[in-house]
């Protein structure tokens, strides 16, 4: 095995620092500074040493031992990257495997010190470590980011231009949603309120960016008082009309990292609102002691959930144009199979992410992908977040599935989809287990159910078609969907317990949330159906408010991997129904032959 | 109106009472020493001081005012048995109706002082109340049983014998279970375990007693510690075979009451594990502050939830008996029908349930009811819990529904069982709403899920029907159920949240749920079917541990309430290969009559 230089000398110059520091341990995260999904190139830290690029894993360097802890998604990737970099994998949540806390706990000595760059570290997760190290009285150094003295041509940070949407795009305008905010923290008496997270400050100020891929967001803080609300962003991303608009809303705008400061002024005895879960630990350290924390989720995190009718209505001719893109390029896929270019391998798992990206981008309104491009052909199928790469790129196969879960984000909204077909044909067992999670995916959009229920009182319909066959899926049924934001955004969603063993959020009319079975085969394949659906007011009667799913995705499920035999005759009409208004919708916007194309694989089953 | 001069006078006296001892607001609660569901009569202060009988309520008594607090399911009989004794009735959670807690807060002066007698309270509600009035700085008085100072001829505690349960019906000795529940003090670095809970105590040391009506537990308390138990008993209730057995075992005997004392005995640092949300106000009390406590539900709780096999086994033996019993019943009231008895209305609510208790009491092992029978004619049915008295008995309606349910203790079980039959024929739109329900019980009953779902994550099952139709019923949908013990235990059971929004507890095989789901119409009639259901594994593979439940309830559901044209081929399943088990398992008990009876209304559908 080769010794992969660059990331063995970067652990040992990370050394010399530590040693200068006085720090035993050092942790190299994966967040930015708002605990984002996604994170800019700036933020890049963890992978910048290591050399390990996925989305989610720790780096710990200690004098003799350096390890990264990161999850199922990644073991494979993980160690190939890691291979020669001197750095150990340690796969969570494997037997046998400590959790970095349990890997601290036995490893420091008492009162050694474990260093961090605060900022991208939430209040919440170093309180679970503290925790899990008081036992060794470890001191914490929590406001050095060590990677950052060696990373000599790191990006700078984005400051790219904002623009902001109109109240025909949010149906909610700024001022008043700085009104309703400044009602809930009267309510709560609390002095001000800080929002860290950038979907949040981006709902609030009906403004978006372009500072992280995919999520159309902009580096910011802010903190709204009762009298005064301030935007703390880079003066270059609000140049010309956008300052001038916020300004005429009262916002005041200041340098992004003025936060830090600004909070140290805050008064003796104020209540300051902030949800620890989303904040990181340079905030909370910047706050003085004489400051009352108000730690609850932020209003606007409900309030952003529950779309307006302008943006319910909206979703919906964004899921249209999607739609048509996503139903185009399947027809294109189906077409291709009779080609040479097929038959020699030369259509490829990237081939048809880049016709599903071109197919969006003819659309009106669209902006941009919503998260990376899921085509997964055959045994990839079966890898859950595999996204192919030019390393991994194989050609579609023939007689098996081919799993894409793609978005695009629009003027009008976000979109998340998922759809499997079948080229050439597939086994009546293939069959068999897409026709269970497509039956979970029609109960669970076709449910009724009471106001007051979670997403935790609805997941077992999405699964019951496979547990009946003993059969399961090892993801969450559905998460939330943001507007024109970012494609996984909180509180609701849909599964089986949410954290804490709590029973979640109550789902209201408005809130939009993926509904997502699936099964996986190692080795063999990967089924997914993905809809997004809206959650919509039933009747009210004497039994109370009754709530149902519309569903906003228009794209036929592929009646090629359905046994019609498998399905009851409310499943059959719940499918004939969706294909109906699928076909009604999308034809026309369709070319002749991808019309005649669509009524047929949208025939009643 | 007139006045009703003894709780009149009592009331008057309770306030000379006060006045004497300093109190400006005394309450008197429902619950005996151990926050038992049924109470025995020296118990039975409220209804003593406010003449109302119900099961649950708080009378309040002020220097100007008397108050009494009580659910939906009494503000008719509260209204009535309240008239004219001067006490106010709150209907608790009505619009406009403050609770007790926002009264007091509102009535009470500053520094003013409140009394009860906390043997009475729970740790866990004396909490509530006191940060309810915090802003007061009110005073409590925690140790004063005013009316039983004023209650010349009350009843004395019970002290019925105990008798010991032989290890063919508990499968676990005594000797173990303490074992066990010293390894979890050890595990909990605990020096003592206080347990108030008649039917913890009672399965703990495999004891059974008559102190309380349906429920077959005996007064008592018991400290565990490491190296010794003592169980506090009347001497009475354990004279000759049983106290020596419980000596063989190490069990010491120590007076009722003198828990109290031996409370405040224990040692300084000692860690005692008790659950705030079973323990009274005066066991803590009693409880110096230099011990420390563990607030967590005492492990005796889970355990007895989770049957021993032999329990299991048992259970379905009792099962068998009591459908034997019900079914009987069932074709004798059918038979009534066609009777000039029934036709003079001599058929009433009354007649049935003792028929049903004369049928229970003809088998063999049974023991007593397990709750209070109900049996509900028509519009009676719609009353949740109502149960007939001589005031209210009427004759059996024809041409509606009749709604029965009661249950059973046996030496091999406690059964717990409502069928809804049909007296002539009843309208289409009845059958819609039976059919409903039905669905709903079967849903359920044939449910096949995850270890580690919750009966949160099922309740969806059993309501599914009739939220499809805009329906609902008001209660939960399952209970636990002991093993020969009280009916209603938990820690498991089916709704749509747990208390605080918690998930609730994992369904584990060996736990015994009712599944009961019901629709009520007002003024009309009801309709409930209730199984007990028995949680079991199914298969475990790579996908993980699946469960299923079984049925343990045998007695047919009535055919001439069901439209076979709402049933899917599932339901039809699931409902004939039940009928064809209870035709078999039952028909070797009956008289041929009932046999060729049974054979007939189980036929498939």
């Amino acid at each position: 095995m080769d010794r992969k230089q660059p990331y063995f000398d970067r652990v040992c110059a990370l050394r010399e620092r530590m040693e200068q520091t006085g720090i035993d341990a050092y942790l190299v995260l994966t967040d930015d500074f708002h605990a984002s999904e996604y994170v800019g190139d700036h933020f890049k830290c963890r992978a910048w040493v290591s050399g390990f690029t996925g989305s989610a894993g720790i780096l710990a360097v200690t004098k003799n031992a350096a390890g990264l802890w990161t999850d199922g998604r990644y073991f494979i990737q993980a160690a190939d990257q890691l291979a020669g970099t001197g750095i150990t994998l340690y796969k969570s949540g494997q037997p046998g495997v400590p959790t970095l806390s349990a890997y601290l706990a036995e490893n420091l000595r008492e009162g050694q010190c474990v260093g961090y760059d605060g900022r991208t570290v939430t209040v919440d997760y170093a309180k679970g470590l503290k925790e899990a190290l008081r036992a060794k009285n470890v001191t914490f150094r929590e406001n050095v980011d060590l990677v950052g003295q060696l990373w000599t041509d790191r990006p700078a940070l984005p400051e790219q231009k904002i623009w902001l949407l109109g109240e025909q795009y949010t149906g909610k305008s700024r001022a008043r949603k700085l009104t309703e905010l400044r009602q809930a923290l009267e309510e709560e008496n609390a002095g001000a309120i800080l929002i860290a997270s950038l979907d949040d400050i981006a709902w609030l100020y009906n403004l978006r960016g372009s500072d992280i891929a995919y999520n159309p967001v902009a580096l910011a803080y802010t903190l709204v008082y009762p009298d005064r609300a301030v935007l703390y962003i880079s003066p270059k991303a609000t140049e010309g009309e956008a300052a001038e608009a916020l300004a005429a809303d009262g916002v005041e705008l200041r340098p992004y990292l003025q936060v830090y400061e600004d909070l140290k002024k805050l008064e003796k005895g104020t209540r300051l609102w902030a949800d620890t879960g989303c904040i990181n630990v340079a905030l909370l350290g910047a706050v003085s002691r004489d400051v009352e924390l108000v730690d609850k989720p932020s209003p606007t995190t409900l309030a952003k959930a529950i779309k307006t009718p302008e943006e319910m209505e909206n979703m919906r001719l964004a899921h249209i144009q999607d739609g048509v893109a996503v139903t185009k390029a399947i027809y294109w896929i189906k077409q291709q199979r009779e080609t040479q270019a097929f038959r020699e391998g030369k259509i490829t798992e990237l081939t048809v992410s880049e016709k599903l990206a071109q197919c969006r981008k003819e659309r009106p309104g669209f902006l941009e992908l919503s998260f990376e491009s899921i085509v997964a052909t055959g045994p990839h199928g079966a890898i859950v977040h595999y996204d192919p790469t030019p390393e991994t790129d194989i050609p579609i196969q023939d007689n098996t599935f081919l799993l894409m879960d793609t978005g695009g984000q629009y003027m009008q909204g976000t979109t998340d989809i998922t759809r499997t077909i079948v080229l050439g044909t597939v086994t009546g067992e293939m069959k068999k287990h897409f026709t269970a999670v497509l039956r979970g995916n029609l109960a669970l959009g076709g449910a009724k159910f009471k106001h007051g229920c979670t997403g935790v009182n609805l997941d077992y319909l999405a699964r019951s078609p496979l547990w009946e066959m003993g059969l399961d899926y090892n993801h969450g049924t559905g998460h939330g969907v943001g507007y024109l934001l970012n494609v996984h955004e909180g509180p609701n969603g849909i599964r089986l317990r949410d954290a804490g063993g709590k029973v979640g959020t109550v789902l209201e009319e408005g809130m939009i949330t993926s509904n997502e079975p699936g099964f996986y085969l190692e080795g063999q394949y990967g089924i997914r159906c993905e809809n997004l659906i809206l959650c919509k007011q039933a009747e009210k009667n004497d039994y109370g408010q009754f709530m149902a799913f519309e569903t906003l995705t228009m794209v036929p499920f592929d009646v090629d991997a359905i046994d019609p035999a498998l399905l009851s005759d409310r499943e059959k009409t719940l499918l004939n129904d969706y294909h109906q208004k699928v076909y009604e919708t999308l034809s026309p916007y369709l070319e002749p032959e991808e019309s005649q194309w669509l009524f047929a694989v949208t025939r009643p089953v």
